[in-house]
């Protein structure tokens, strides 16, 4: 059975407008890799919601998984959670066991829980709650759709809470292979090992050090008894100096 | 005349496996910022043809400029030039002036113009090449399609020969202020503030320091002096300590 597929939505101005840099996507093309699910794609939008839902509807439609990033806070730019439910056609409103968290949590710490906190409980219907333990007010899943916060590390606590409640399929495996020749030299050869073992996906990574250029070659596939072939052949063709 | 529109392209599977962590969303957007260009939505696909093709169809419909990143090197997975054409239906083939020009730097450096290399010569029909200074393999732009190399010192070398050839808008400016408060004691004010200055974007970015939460407000816009007075409003409301 073929691995699941997922895409990933990230939700931003900032990111858009080069303030800030991205660094969920790399956190979570590793997790979902370890996990068997395989990410096809993945896209930025600004914080707009006719951008929003049109990107929701087609990557839930071509995805067996949708991840998203942002735009769950309490300030006005944070439509993310009424654009999933817009995306489904679902109501949205303050849920009672979302809401019962976080005054739990803002009583606590004595803070306020402030109208545009309060914000943060608004689930669309039918949604299941993703566990925030940085900060509490909780991500959603919805269908297909995972939702969860932008901040690097509450995202990544959120990913952590959802990820295990997500069946996985074979984990990905790969190894690496560091050439002291420019990708120009290597690419025929390596071109010749790709067409002899089309189950396996050899990329190949130029890179520059002190004037020199050289290249990694990365082969990835579920086959490890492949991958230690092809690597064999390579490292035949390419040996260490 | 609004600013025109750009997308971005990031071509890699190296990216969707969690191995590499892209760099060159973030120099573009913070490039086409200072230009005035709006980057309004960026994808990284697979190096799969037929989601590359459609990704290029797509974006290129609807903005005004797009710009490519990867997969225009020497290997059998750099895919990105035919895809180019194939969303164009245009023929490719070898290029005299970009062999010519890849000749000459192969032949002073003393190394091979292997047919691999010269792979990179392959330039879609009506195509403008783009200045490569670093790898000397050049770019090219189709239409309004700007191809480009996905590694980030040729990306940005590239982009700096390109950009200069397109017509820019107004630049965006901005202004930041920090806020030694959490986001949802924030949200209210800042709101209110939004609604009165419709023109201006205005982004709210928490922040935990030391335990203590912090709310970074950046505000966008064309209009200095509209800049100017919100930012003044923000500082009346929440005086630095």
């Amino acid at each position: 059975m073929p691995n699941p597929t997922a895409a990933m939505l990230v939700i931003g101005d900032e990111i858009l407008s080069g303030r800030t840099r991205d660094a969920n996507m790399y956190h979570l093309a590793g997790a979902l890799t370890k996990h068997g699910i395989d990410l096809r794609e993945a896209r930025v939008v600004s914080d707009d919601k006719d951008a929003i839902v049109s990107a929701i509807r087609a990557l839930s439609a071509s995805h067996d998984h949708v991840f998203t990033s942002g735009g769950i806070g309490p300030t006005h730019d944070d439509i993310t959670a009424d654009c999933v439910a817009a995306a489904f056609d679902v109501p949205i409103d303050v849920r009672e066991d979302a809401r019962a968290l976080m005054a739990a949590h803002y009583g606590a710490q004595g803070a306020e829980f402030t109208a545009a906190r309060l914000r943060m409980a608004r689930i669309p219907d039918g949604a299941t709650l993703i566990d925030n333990p940085v900060s509490i007010a909780p991500g959603f899943t919805l269908g297909n759709v995972h939702v969860m916060a932008g901040v690097p590390h509450i995202f990544e606590a959120m990913l952590a809470s959802v990820l295990p409640t997500i069946t996985g399929g074979t984990p990905l495996m790969s190894q690496s292979y560091r050439i002291d020749r420019g990708e120009g030299v290597v690419a025929e050869p390596l071109r010749d090992i790709a067409e002899r073992y089309p189950d396996l996906s050899i990329g190949s990574y130029p890179f520059q050090k002190g004037g020199a250029y050289g290249t990694n070659i990365v082969i990835r596939g579920f086959d490890g008894a492949q991958i230690d072939a092809a690597m064999l052949e390579l490292a035949t063709l390419f040996p260490r100096d």
